[in-house]
């Protein structure tokens, strides 16, 4: 008799475990339309997931990598750290009286984009090494922390942290679901983006890699500190994101996303030569509810990655037709 | 009736746990004798993980970062990846005839360490760059792999990575156990570690900091791969620790262990100023066991970093005293 109690509870445990499976499993992707985008997710996920299957991959090599900038989050009309950096200028500017008759800021200041824009990438390292260099690490962690807290887009009005797609944070979460490790890999600042990853994608700073400016260690009136050097350290970006991957991962994904040519290295060096491997182009058609643009882009532009989808069987995202919702709702 | 049952099972999985947790909780340390230095340990972590507790630290926070030469595996009479470097000289002799000639590979070939030595940093720089340089980063791995799997010392007789300390083992399992998430931390080459420190440590190869070569992203033949450049990129020794950290992991180690005053500034910027924190010190002291050395040797030298721990609280392990074993059993 106890033993049939026993058995019943373990039935009722089993079929408990088994529903909740099945619900999830029947949709892992709900912000995601049933278009072939999606289908070839959850059949690559089954796939390397499956014990016994000759694709299976065990959980420790299960690597997925996401950019940043255009793939989890929106990045126009320029990147987000952009804002950040002539936000920062802005609230700089009375320490520093100079920038009031000096290019680049001077534009900044007078909110002039063309003028800080024709001094180009010297232009652009000048801003940085100003507003990312200069402090502490802990500092700099701390200013970042205030910006994403309170910045908001000037189209959207939603706070930057805020426009992120909610089909990506699903797509994290079914693949650490499902063993996986997710790592950003961004063009964009490590250090800017690792003191909010945590709360916004589950992504914790050590798995966040990212372009980076010198540092120095110091102990500073006993304190130990990390100081910000303004140089550069290196560019996670085209032939950057395999080299930082290699750096701070140590193994290949066999999963990457991106959604422009910055990506396109890290997308070959993801799929080319090693089976099995997913690649996913998060494709910007959506002009209503967010922005559409591709080869002739400035920002973000997806030109060659686009060609080689096709030949190389990656998986790209129409976002107005595979996505049901864009940003979490508010 | 079925209630009852149900308590019953419910009584004795709680007993189940119960008693296996206490287990555990009774000799997390087995290799470590009941002396002052795994007393701390034990302190430590019950205090950072009892909820509720002042001192009580989230999982996320909970990074810990080791020192590996030394500290997890021996070091004498010199860093096994020079032994490595030194076998590889002699594996690529037969295409590199001018090597008989050469120093330092003429020393090498020759078994004349004084002769290589007597060329300094810049020889092993050279000897660095014609064995960890001029191949992918897949070839390598291979080579370290099949070297690790064989190569054995010439005092025990040990395979290189059967030279690790068991007492270490144990503190890595225990800390993992309580939500700890540990690093390498290391002077030692970051990809010369990568290959065999999961299955030896169980920490993966994401997990590893350590010093690094420059490496180019290629595609070679259609193929991509990183390609290991005779250029040193970052030594992660000394100040380069901190700034490894910062780099890799992105936040500041509770716990740091180390064995030398490479790993001095790692201590100071885990425990200075930042509380609750914990800093060990493998203290070489058993010459019948391992080796016998400290404040006078070439390699492993600890002199400032052991002044250093009586004023700053952090823990000293003494191996003869405080180890009841020192390698795993054979």
């Amino acid at each position: 008799m106890r033993i049939n109690h026993l058995l019943s509870l373990a039935a009722f445990v089993v079929i408990l475990q088994t529903s909740s499976a099945t619900a999830v499993a029947n949709d892992p992707l709900p912000s995601w339309n049933d278009t072939a985008a999606k289908q070839s997710i959850v059949a690559f996920v089954e796939r390397v997931t499956e014990e016994g299957s000759s694709d299976f991959v065990p959980v420790e090599e299960r690597i997925a990598t996401f950019d940043n900038d255009g793939t989890l989050w929106s990045e126009q009309p320029y990147y987000f750290q952009l804002a950040f950096a002539l936000d920062r200028v802005k609230a700089m500017a009375p320490d520093h009286p100079e920038w009031k008759t000096k290019q680049p800021f001077k534009g900044v200041l007078e909110g002039d984009l063309d003028a800080v824009m024709a001094g180009g990438k010297k232009s652009l390292i000048e801003i940085v090494a100003a507003t990312h260099a200069g402090m502490t690490a802990d500092e700099f962690e701390q200013i970042v922390t205030d910006w994403i807290s309170t910045a908001k887009h000037p189209k959207t009005g939603r706070l930057y942290k805020e426009m992120i797609y909610q089909p990506m944070l699903e797509l994290l979460t079914y693949l650490r679901a499902n063993g996986f490790k997710t790592f950003i890999v961004s063009g964009g600042g490590i250090d800017f983006m690792r003191p909010w990853t945590e709360a916004t994608y589950g992504i914790p700073p050590e798995q966040v890699v990212g372009s980076s400016i010198k540092t120095r260690y110091e102990v500073r009136d006993g304190k130990p500190v990390i100081v910000r050097l303004p140089e550069v350290d290196f560019v996670d970006d085209k032939e950057g994101k395999p080299v930082g991957i290699h750096s701070h991962i140590g193994r290949r994904p066999i999963l990457a996303a991106g959604n422009s040519d910055g990506d396109w290295q890290m997308l070959q060096y993801t799929t080319i030569g090693h089976s099995p491997s997913f690649a996913l182009i998060v494709h910007h058609t959506d002009g209503e509810r967010e922005w559409a643009y591709d080869r002739q882009s400035h920002i973000g532009q997806l030109d060659k990655a686009l060609d080689d989808a096709d030949q190389k069987g990656w998986t790209v995202v129409d976002m107005k037709q595979d996505w049901k919702t864009i940003y979490p709702s508010e």
